[in-house]
């Protein structure tokens, strides 16, 4: 496993918050335990308030529902999804913590090839605490792990690295494909264990998945807005992806990294493809648009701070993608709403918070 | 290993070959004999020419010694490095088959973590056989592998990816590391079998590693050229990375892809670091400016061949490096005679040749 050269790393227990979305009960935290149950826990639960959602006893969290959120939030309450895993934002919007951890509810703990249980999280702060290498590519990979350097020819000048703000971990068992993909390969399975974490480099895009995803908050929190999904939205998940184009294109602005590959976690079960095709048919077309958009996405020198970028970069969805549907006006609105909340919840020490427990 | 979902890859027999540069008898070739015998090699023989190589039986293969390649170029010869593993590349510039295999005479044959043998040849045939995706990272890795495939939110219209014309491959045991990283970590071994094969993504530069290379000669052959290193020059170990610098720029700029990762060939000796580290202080200095200089380069839109793009490159070499020291004015001359040489002798079918045998 991915040791790194220092002392063994500080669990950051008073630093993480793990945000969990879900519609069920949590009986998935009992693989969990032995690597959770130190950790703050916030749950943001989907649909129905009125449904009572079970977590398994031994676990500090706290839940907010729907209720929750449109009491916190009043009319900002609109940026967030409803009936869509992409409602796991207000997590990050009212974690006070310096990193958050996000998992779906179907994901259990992989084992490595030795068959000892992955340890997602450890590997994810790992990851976070170590510098990223986003101007030149390493071939030997993380370069800052245990037996591995920089190679021959790369500069010394970039060995210092960039701070670390995402850690996006894999999948074994069900892979993340599009419904197209599932349809045509029902039964594929990702088997394949590649003992790597590598840095994203600057300038290129990635399709970041919500599945298993880390990252610091006090770095790129706030482009971390899930956009608008699901309920009354004409896509849905897309969430992720977006999130990852802004959040991609904010990093390389401010000289922060973006690591991909370990730690896997163990995907259970494949969604509906049919219920998939439904939600991504549009985003399938548009997603031929938005990533050149993101691709040649520039930012101005004044845009100093993560929401400075994400105000700058909402006014360029607006001028530059609403020719493609009316729907990235109102995201583009949505994601000027999503920052004044991130700023109102999190420019105090004492915020309003009543979450249900 | 990486298998594709082709039936058994063409071994590509009758048009590859082996390039190989040397000082010493060639015993390596026997442990590489199951994978190296059906190719036709040739060997450039750096150094005294009246010393003889030996090669062991049952090989197909030519060799050049420095008497071969001032009679072959006459004073186009000036070109090609002497007393330097940088003359390797007069091994591309008389072949005339599609694909190049380079390897240095200290790489024995890796096993993988099953312990099995790799055929390090034929998972680079693979490599260049298969696309390449340089435009969007890919989080799953080689999406064509077995296996694996596009992920979720990787567009479309980019699944068809690009042709690959570099397979850089890696080493186990001893890394490629340069002298000052040799002198802290005497004792480093690379024990890390990453079981991946990536595209380094367009523009982004990679230090490209002359041991373990191969390449498609007809998509981007007269770019592979390894400079002027060794005997009456500055520096020396910067042949490949020259020639890696120089092959992304022109490959991101016509659209080919770069690919790392597998296959590992098993690196026996480092070489000795204090003779390293007079090679290469020099070029440990300026590539501070080489790297800036390769990653702002941009090429016009009438490069549309590897020779126009690489006289191209020259020019700006001259204009933007000479100021760095004198050497580069030199080398911007030999990069112009260097294409004059791959003209000439690949130009018509019948070229005058004499291997010695």
């Amino acid at each position: 496993m991915a040791g790194t050269s220092v002392a063994p790393t500080p669990l950051l227990k008073d630093e993480l918050d793990i945000v969990i979305p879900t519609i069920r009960n949590l009986d998935f935290l009992e693989m969990w335990r032995p690597f959770f149950q130190p950790y703050h826990i916030i749950i943001v639960q989907d649909g129905d308030p009125s449904r009572v959602v079970k977590v398994p006893e031994g676990f500090d969290y706290e839940l907010y529902n729907r209720n929750d959120i449109n009491r916190i939030l009043g009319p900002k309450a609109s940026c967030i999804s409803f009936k869509d895993s992409a409602c796991r934002c207000f997590g990050y919007l009212v974690s006070k913590k310096k990193y958050i951890y996000t998992i779906d509810d179907d994901c259990f703990v992989a084992k490595d090839p030795s068959g000892k249980d992955i340890n997602a999280l450890e590997q994810h702060i790992k990851n976070l605490l170590c510098p990223a290498t986003p101007f030149f590519f390493n071939t030997l990979y993380d370069p800052y792990r245990d037996g591995a350097d920089f190679v021959r020819g790369y500069p010394f000048s970039l060995r210092e690295g960039a701070p670390t703000a995402v850690s996006h971990g894999l999948w074994l068992n069900i892979p993340d494909y599009d419904a197209p993909t599932q349809l045509v390969k029902p039964r594929e399975r990702n088997t394949r264990y590649v003992d790597a974490v590598m840095t994203i480099p600057k300038g290129t895009l990635f399709p970041m998945c919500g599945m298993n995803l880390a990252f610091d908050r006090e770095l790129i929190g706030p482009a971390m807005y899930f956009g608008l999904m699901g309920d009354g939205q004409p896509i849905g998940r897309y969430d992720d992806m977006w999130a990852g184009w802004c959040t991609k294109v904010i990093c390389d602005h401010l000289g922060l990294g973006v690591k991909t590959g370990l730690p896997y976690i163990w995907h259970s079960k494949a969604s509906n493809p049919f219920v998939n095709l439904k939600k991504e048919y549009k985003g399938i077309y548009w997603q031929e648009e938005l990533i050149p958009f993101f691709q040649s996405a520039t930012l101005t020198k004044d845009c100093t701070t993560v929401q400075k970028c994400y105000i700058e970069l909402s006014k360029q969805v607006k001028a530059k993608l609403g020719h493609v549907d009316e729907y990235f006006i109102k995201l583009a609105d949505a994601m000027v709403t999503w920052i004044e909340a991130w700023d109102e919840l999190n420019s105090t020490s004492d915020i309003p918070k009543g979450p249900a427990k």
